[in-house]
């Protein structure tokens, strides 16, 4: 069993195309013996936002803190504390933080098949 | 792409043997159409605690609120708001809850094989 607090892991900056002011912090990884998925917390800056991407993997989302909104093809929905998003697999989207604080959430994701 | 607030997915009572004061919402399901692994809420209520069990596959654990143990093979450690929990497969273990509160996390499971 492994029980760590989130200020305990690493968080880095995304330096991925696309995305402004974004951190992660690898939660629960297949490096920590995860099986299937991982857990990853992100945080956004006030105006920041992930890449409007799409890749082959879905996302669970769960929102901690913050205001923003998740767009996707065609939509822009309102997310804050205790929303849930399901994006599928195949579907382009991204995560902005429209409010004036921090934009917190776990996202997972099913581990890239080698 | 489904966005839904907590509030607006059913809760459960979890009925199993062992259980006490505990309660689920399924946030998101292979119903939901999620390939690989479910979302759950739990709310545990003071004195109230999951069953002492184990099965094949893992937990991926984040507390949301209140406080408790989270109790495994010859170990109790103590979890809170932003606490990390990684139960692999095949270990016993269980949550109480310690506080006066309730105590709130997500766990994420890997579907079922059919």
């Amino acid at each position: 069993m492994l029980v760590r607090s989130v200020d305990q892991i690493s968080q880095d900056n995304v330096e991925q195309e696309g995305a402004e002011g974004v951190k992660i912090r690898w939660l629960i990884s297949k490096y920590a013996g995860a099986p299937n998925f991982a857990m990853r917390e992100f945080e956004i800056e006030p105006e920041g936002h992930t890449p409007y991407h799409s890749h082959d993997w879905e996302h669970e989302v769960f929102v901690l803190s913050g205001e923003g909104v998740v767009v996707s093809e065609g939509e822009q929905i309102s997310i804050s504390r205790d929303t849930v998003v399901f994006v599928p697999g195949g579907q382009m989207h991204n995560f902005r933080n429209t409010g004036s604080g921090v934009l917190r959430f776990l996202c997972l994701v099913p581990h890239k098949k080698d």
